[in-house]
């Protein structure tokens, strides 16, 4: 029979969770002193040994073991090692289970403020951009076909608004992470005068878990890490699309920073997008493992189940790779240059007018269905005839409406972004207005 | 060549949205005419006109017409029949892509608030179970092994955090779509001057939409439904689990009132609990549309693309099969009685109180970890020697510890179960708490 | 409390498997009288009555009862109505566990024969494709960047072998599922000599199932059609892309026949690509159904348990949904023209031909490493100086390497493409060769 | 700006595939050498070069440096520093591209076969359990309450099933992975007069890719991989619950060997599963990267994006979740000992035998479903009167139908197997017939 037992160890993955685990047994410790269910003596021993295993690990000193399976057993046996038998004292109305729990919520925790922060790099990078051409129209796209005229600005805040729908759910989790959950034991409990609020407060939770037996089995705050984390990866696998198609050679709308390209070896004109490609690639590991973590517990019975282990391992992959591709983007848009003379240019396209032109047969009083009938067959006798809109002389436009008038030649991209003067809208003070309600919302956050 | 047209006809279940789409023209036109943009009487026609197809089609006698492709032209190509062209002003200002964005969200907005109230149902089956049997201690599990004991109550209660939980996440879902992305026209905004707050407030709504780019293409929204949904029902397929389980012979806890089993035709033992196995099968339906969601939205380019068209069948399933299914819980909970004397039976098994023994120990000086060793060799004594530990003479306890006596026959399932008391613990105290808790949270949502 | 009845019923899905669930009773009947348990008059009368019924069914004249829950009830129901009592022996030797299963391979079965005919329908499609534009050269495409020339039927048939692939998993897939389950029973087999191999030769079956508690709860036939659609949908998904990106204004290299786009109201240059945009919308469906059942099945007990029930709705779905897709595919690309003119310009882009160069100097005994730095600072200086390779003179070339000869200039998008003449290779008689086996091989299957 | 290179780096994961690198260029160069495309002599110091480099990496003491990125910079960098310009030689003919996707069928065929040799380990301990136990009788059980009486080694066998369709489909996968894509070049082809056969041939494919284009994007292979394992591992969660449910000392039918249980500390009635519960859990992991790896490829355009990198560390942690888990289970199942006095004696309840009850009756004349009105009338009376079936004198029985006789309590647990007579059945010859299929399958598999 072969050795299985590294099927269950957690050694190689749990470790990263060292400092939480220490802060929690600290606390801990120091609360049973304080409700006199260990000694002060044995308190501060525990404390200062702990203080020293951390400098252990964070030095790389520690003696870890695999055979002890999994991170608190390692701390443990050193801690009795360090300080002798009061290191027993430390499990004292505690149990794994509601160890981990807590490990889980503190790291959670410190992960959900990275992430909030990445995403405030990548609405700064953004915000950035939409500043440096605050004023290129470029065409605006539906079915990947030209649509109507847009500010270059008015595209990177469409962003900034999904980053910060983002932002808003990492918040709700880490708000509803936010109880603490030691004194449950193992489920049940435990049976010792403990202060679980004065644990609460040194760690800096707002609240105490309300029912042990959920306390242990809850991993409901990593599932909403995922889901919110798919959700911005989706979000940047939207936007690493367009900075793929952007910088095809057809569409030459942006130039990448060298840093973000591979080029290939014999061939100039390949600036590879490749971080954009990986990003966007990264999306099906952060979706794969939302879908791993939520078939995990499925259909488990209350309450702790072995299965929970595999909680750790695709969540710090999903926290590594959300991070890491955040870290990117922020720098990847702040080098990206957009083509502008020749975004301007393929926005002034006649037809993607069209659509202005019926709104000013509107302005002059037909319904709009009618003006619309009248813009496609005044579009199609364009096409037929070769000729874009804005090279029709004024008697072709009133073969079609009566309506039409010289200033019909008024009708410009720039013209059709600034008609667009509602809130939300593409017009160049709305996008101000934008941009400014951008820049205040990172200057609240400290950007 | 076949005709493809089906292939993209969404008629036969966006017509579901016919009341938020009717609605939303109403609001939009009233807004047209106070805007000056439409006159008072085309407004007035149109709404009353839309009232006529709401009756219509809320009394099945509306002409549908798949020809037309969706909703919004059934019902345009209707209103045209009914009040001629001034039915052709109502798309002043709007395109399809801000409507359907609409649509969806206010329709959405109703399924929030039908889930949540759901939800509260089955918190309130659960609490009612929870006070039909307050004292009744049963067997704890951890790895499906009996752990400690525990009380029924604080079982049930465990669930109601589950979904005190899940709650929040819906009304975070709710907040964060209550946003009108009307206005937004076909991606740029559009070239009227409408008043955005006013359809807004109309429509009950508490902001309107930053970005018409990011509004025309944003389906957040429904992702974070569908992850909420998925969470849920993970919760209901833990609670389905334990359904099952406790209804086998083996575990004989609970029974089923007749309506949620089913009978073998011949087998009167046989009481399957069909309900709660279709409902944990269920759960692979939401997580899998939740699946189908990202996958749809991942790599879009803006902003709108027919894609997204495949946002709502989905959606529609899983909105109605997590309602269909906490309604099933909420009556299915309402009549499952305990085996009471069977669970407090099982309760007392000696082994489960090892843990208490060692706490015991601990009270009286002994060190966790030694006591836990102690405690390790007086149980398998106990097993080798084929006694439980309540028919140990004390004695024989002193064998292994000096600090035994005669109150350790004390240690029983209930004392156990008295003695986690602390917040969130199982004691009877406690789980009182807990239970005033929760009807104060369902008497404050108004159950 | 609510009626919940609708919470387990079936028949309103189940339906469609009438055809299949009448062929398996009559096999059964036919069976039972063949071994003398029943008699012959009553199967006669049972096959009669079920033609009945089928015809009814067919016929939309069937009374429907949704009280008694699915299919078989159904049937079995108006059966008696119809021959009276004989009818209640058609269930000897049989279970509803059994039934299903049965029914669910038969039509499983035929799903897989259509599927497989869609994706040769598509597959023909694009061997016409390549047949039209047999010589024309495009750009190849690496991270959606210009690489190197290639034949645009050599693109075609990169798709013909993804399918091919395909057809080979579905093929597998029915050759496993080959297997006739009826005599299962419940879980355990039959108390009757029944002859299982005369119902798998009357069905068409190649063989028995070998297991009764395996056969009755074995789902894995349905898992590995969907996992089939999955990569089938991925497929199509990335020829949906393309059609997408070459259907854009910037790429314009393929203009989809009208019935496969959708025009805008106005914009006469919008041929959105709808149904390629679907197609891809729609992998998620595809993707969701997959992973809804993988969710089913995980951690279910043996045998039959009632989750089984949601192994339809998500197949049925997955089936219409792949059909569908893969005759609008075969369709559209029948109609697709390709903008020949323009594709072949692009692709004389003299940076695409940098790596033929470098193999030029291979060809001249430079180490390949070696030609490839010479080809980089080659490129640079044209790029640098604002030049293209092919108007370098050649004294320019042999100041980055004495190779170089008069010959460079040979090397254009045509020669380039005609140099790669290997098995599998974009050279013109390499892709003749994959045509005429691509041709063979529909011929072979009666395309 | 920080440094992001770390975020395209692969060589920390793909230097596991070396073996299978060093092996395709060593093909190659032979290759190159025997079409005269380098000489003989760079041919041979490259082959020995890369021996070197295997004995290196293998030893341990390579140089592996993350700047180059990737495996094959690191290895070709060496072989340079080893053998000098002639190692510029060796990428003649070849690109990045196609050498990945050689690398990585190489890799994929040798875990297929880990993998279908685990699955056998199962299998033999499977078979090795029945043998065991090949007489006694258990409860079967649907929807989770006893159904029918089965041989345990019947229950064992329906798993033998299962896992023979698994090494169908990897056997499958396998076959269609067997081309060789090398001189695909990055898409196009090469333009060299390789030999493509010879290279397979060295390889031992048994075929050569037929497209160039599809063979640098072709990823299918991981895909059907990823599914066959997700199947694979959702059979071993069905068997991994059905141990949790059966370690638990309500059903307590078996016994876990201590090397996979995990005792509590103080509680020796725990024998917490933990392996079968791990198990249980990492089919999330398997089904997650699946949904992960179908993300990826969902809508890439062709040929080679970077996406594609993300293809490898998912699919390795699946590889080493599948096989360690079956190495565990093969010998957890050696060593689980069943509880046959339990199971026997549970098998003996007498309503199980009601549906042998139904079908005495039908042997004696009366249609199957009045026999089965009949038997619910007559459990019913049972029930209410609080006996059990073969508790009943036979004037009881007559008062419900006259044809029951004595001979009625011969229907027996154990006979009620015997009667289950048909192929697949749980007979204790069909069972004897079905180990010996099973031993023959693996004797011929070389188990």
């Amino acid at each position: 029979m072969n050795d299985h037992s590294d099927y269950t160890v957690s050694i190689h993955y749990d470790r990263r969770l060292f400092r939480q685990d220490i802060a929690g047994s600290q606390a801990h410790a120091a609360m049973l002193a304080g409700q006199g269910i260990i000694s002060q003596q044995d308190a501060d021993d525990i404390i200062a040994g702990l203080d020293a295993v951390q400098d252990e690990i964070a030095g790389g000193t520690f003696p870890w073991d695999a055979g002890l399976e999994d991170l608190h057993m390692n701390i443990e046996r050193r801690l009795t090692d360090l300080i002798g038998p009061a290191a027993g004292r430390l499990h004292t109305g505690r149990s794994r289970n509601d160890q981990i729990a807590l490990d889980m919520r503190l790291y959670t925790r410190e992960v959900i403020a990275d992430t909030i922060a990445g995403l405030r790099g990548v609405q700064a990078a953004l915000v950035g951009r939409a500043e440096r051409y605050p004023a290129t129209v470029m065409p605006g796209y539906t079915h990947l076909q030209r649509a109507q005229p847009v500010l270059f600005a008015h595209h990177m805040l469409a962003y900034f608004e999904m980053l910060q729908r983002d932002i808003g759910r990492f918040a709700d989790c880490a708000e509803r992470l936010d109880v603490m959950p030691l004194g449950s034991g193992a489920l049940a409990g435990v049976p010792y005068p403990t202060d679980r609020r004065a644990v609460a407060d040194a760690l800096g939770f707002a609240d105490i878990s309300a029912n042990s037996m959920d306390a242990v089995s809850d991993r409901d705050f990593l599932v909403e890490y995922h889901s919110a984390a798919a959700i911005a990866m989706m979000h940047v696998s939207r936007l690493a699309e367009e900075i793929v198609i952007w910088s095809s050679r057809e569409f030459e709308f942006v130039r990448l920073a060298n840093e973000f390209t591979t080029g290939s070896s014999i061939m100039p004109q390949k600036r590879n997008p490749d971080f954009a490609e990986i990003a966007r690639g990264k999306t099906g590991r952060v979706y794969g493992h939302l879908m791993g973590i939520l078939t995990v517990l499925k259909g488990l019975p209350l309450t702790y189940n072995r299965d929970l282990q595999e909680d750790k391992e695709g969540f710090f992959d999903t926290a590594d790779t959300v991070l890491a591709t955040l870290r990117v983007f922020a720098d990847m848009l702040g080098g990206m240059e957009l083509n502008a003379g020749r975004v301007e240019a393929l926005a002034g396209e006649s037809y993607m007018l069209a659509t202005d032109l019926a709104d000013y047969l509107v302005g002059k009083g037909v319904p709009f269905r009618e003006a619309h009938g009248i813009m496609r067959r005044l579009c199609l006798y364009c096409e037929t005839s070769g000729r874009g809109l804005s090279d029709l002389p004024i008697d072709a436009y009133r073969n079609f409406a009566p309506q039409f008038d010289a200033d019909v030649y008024d009708i410009t991209a720039a013209a059709s972004v600034v008609a667009r003067d509602n809130p939300g809208g593409t017009a160049p003070g709305r996008v101000a207005d934008g941009l400014a309600r951008a820049r205040g919302i990172l200057a609240e956050a400290g950007y």
